[in-house]
């Protein structure tokens, strides 16, 4: 049966939290291990830190490295199967930029100043004090996916914009470059709409970031979340432990149909709207239920950080790997573009 | 005696004319051979063929790589030693690319809107066009230069502005970015101002221009230089042979001054304004001195034309050389900004 591969990415921001988890890790684990109905994989999962993208928002790289490690564990600790889906950084994969360069000279600075994405961003910053590369953002996410001939992106609903970007970008390579055997060097990947479950932050925000300190994180043992659940607000109406609440106001019943089986997230709703529960029991189950969540991901994360050695190897494996791949792809490119003889 | 190092570049355009000999070759040529009294070289000259330079302003690259083949053989002809001086194309040493990604997040869009020689060339197009690489064009020339660490850029009067930005880019590093043993990674290279002998075109146009067609190759032979000199203007007011002359608006004059040795040269002046000279005459005597000059690089050209394995070679030993001293800087720069371990 047909395989088709997706480039999946996450900037190196340290340890990840349930957030990543819920809106990116699941799924991504997800599509490494679906399998077809004969047995074959449906997808190949290739996963990227993007170290190099990090560059567009801050400048300051003393963690970098430190950040890309401890999220590498992570990744590991949830389900990433290096065997099955190489990890690699973008600065090891010097074709990232090889590529980047040239698709930089395929779309205009108007196309790109009209990404959604980027307006959002600079609405609050000085449009004066926009930087390049930070303006080539999406020039460089279309080098990371196409460098592997990507042909499904998984996407929520606001992020088909940038895939257009790389579809345009693809099919302007296509149409300017032909490779005298392959035709077509890049396929034009397809958005895939992806449900992610976005989880609020602790304190009631809209997401859980690192920055707002509103997170419960992969490595977080039972108490932890325990001690990080027990101040979060509630349903400001239920006053005292018998007052009947709303669910539908409260994000620790967020959390609960997230992380609580079915039958029990009923009893917690019945019980939350008559009163019979209260706010500290109620706390009590979903830390529960996380941690519960959390163990194995927490096993397997101990298992990797006393073997850093072990992750390292991981690492460069996968870097490996990705450089074959990306170096196979950059040889079609050039002599599509017919960039001549080479010794490299 | 203290070396510094200059990287020089020229687009792939294909054979070159006599305005880019005395334009760039013939300083790049004395920069080559230079020595410090003690006999050790002043400075360590680096060519670079800028393919992906040229993406700038055409994607059609069908000829690329021919033009960089009969380009190179003119720069070997006029006196380019392999020997002394690297030889290589930018697509063949990936790490242009990865240090053109790098500095793209140490500028601003503005600082690079601001450039004048880009002001210039947008003037006639439509600004909304602009080409993402294009903008970032002064980017990837800083990659270039400090790659390679060059301290000194020959520029004429109006590229200042271009190696400003190159200063610029070498001092954001820097102060965002300290080696451990070396500290500062990067020179802040100095515009070194160099007279550069414009010469008009055939046509009388301001400059030799292969669009415009009005040039003299280096590759052209005694006939052929006569035949494109005869029918080039002259002073309009000597209409008949014995007519006196007013040299200084000739364009024939301004070749004289450039390939006529001295003592000649007077006499042409004066024979010019007396009207003993004619301009059939003239002009023999131009395409002569000409042609003189041409002739020990038409004859090197005509080795290297019949050895085009050795060019080959020339090429891929220069780019070799190229990849190790770039491999070398791009190490210092992870380094520096802590990027972490590598098997590559
Ligand atoms: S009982 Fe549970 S769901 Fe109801 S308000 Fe309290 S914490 Fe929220
Ligand atoms: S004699 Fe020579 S310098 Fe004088 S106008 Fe004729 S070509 Fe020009």
């Amino acid at each position: 049966m047909s395989i088709q591969r997706i480039l999946s990415g996450m900037r190196p921001t340290g340890r990840l939290h349930l957030g990543h988890y819920t809106g990116a890790l699941e799924n991504w684990i997800a599509q490494q291990n679906l399998l077809h109905p004969d047995g074959s994989r449906a997808y190949e999962t290739c996963f990227l830190i993007a170290d190099y993208h990090s560059l567009t928002t801050s400048l300051d790289t003393s963690s970098l490295y430190a950040h890309s490690i401890d999220m590498l564990i992570d990744w590991l600790a949830a389900g990433v199967d290096p065997d099955k889906s190489p990890v690699f950084r973008q600065s090891q994969v010097k074709e990232h930029s090889e590529l980047f360069l040239i698709f930089s000279m395929l779309v205009t600075t108007a196309r790109l100043e009209r990404n959604p994405t980027l307006k959002e961003q600079v609405r609050d910053l000085n449009m004066e004090s926009l930087v390049y590369g930070h303006l080539g953002y999406p020039v460089l996410q279309a080098a990371d996916i196409l460098l592997y001939k990507g042909n499904v992106v998984p996407v929520g609903e606001d992020q088909i914009p940038h895939v257009e970007i790389t579809r345009e970008i693809a099919r302007k390579f296509n149409s300017h470059y032909q490779h005298p055997e392959l035709g077509d060097v890049f396929p034009e990947p397809s958005p895939k709409i992806t449900k992610f479950a976005r989880l609020v932050g602790l304190d009631g925000k809209a997401k859980m970031s690192k920055s707002l300190g509103n997170t419960i994180l992969l490595s977080d043992g039972p108490d932890e979340v325990m001690k990080k659940m027990r101040p979060a607000v509630t349903d400001t109406l239920k006053v005292r432990r018998n007052d009947p609440g709303r669910p539908e106001v409260c994000l620790v019943f967020s959390y609960h149909q997230k992380f609580t089986g079915e039958a029990q997230l009923a009893e917690v709703e019945a019980g939350c709207r008559s009163g019979a529960l209260g706010c500290v029991d109620c706390k009590k189950m979903c830390a529960a239920n996380i941690s519960a969540e959390l163990a194995p991901i927490l096993e397997r994360r101990k298992h990797y950080e006393e073997r850093p050695e072990m992750v390292k190897e991981i690492l460069h494996e996968g870097e490996t790997k990705a450089r074959k791949i990306a170096g196979e792809t950059m040889k079609e490119v050039r002599e599509a573009m017919n960039l001549g003889e080479s010794n490299a």
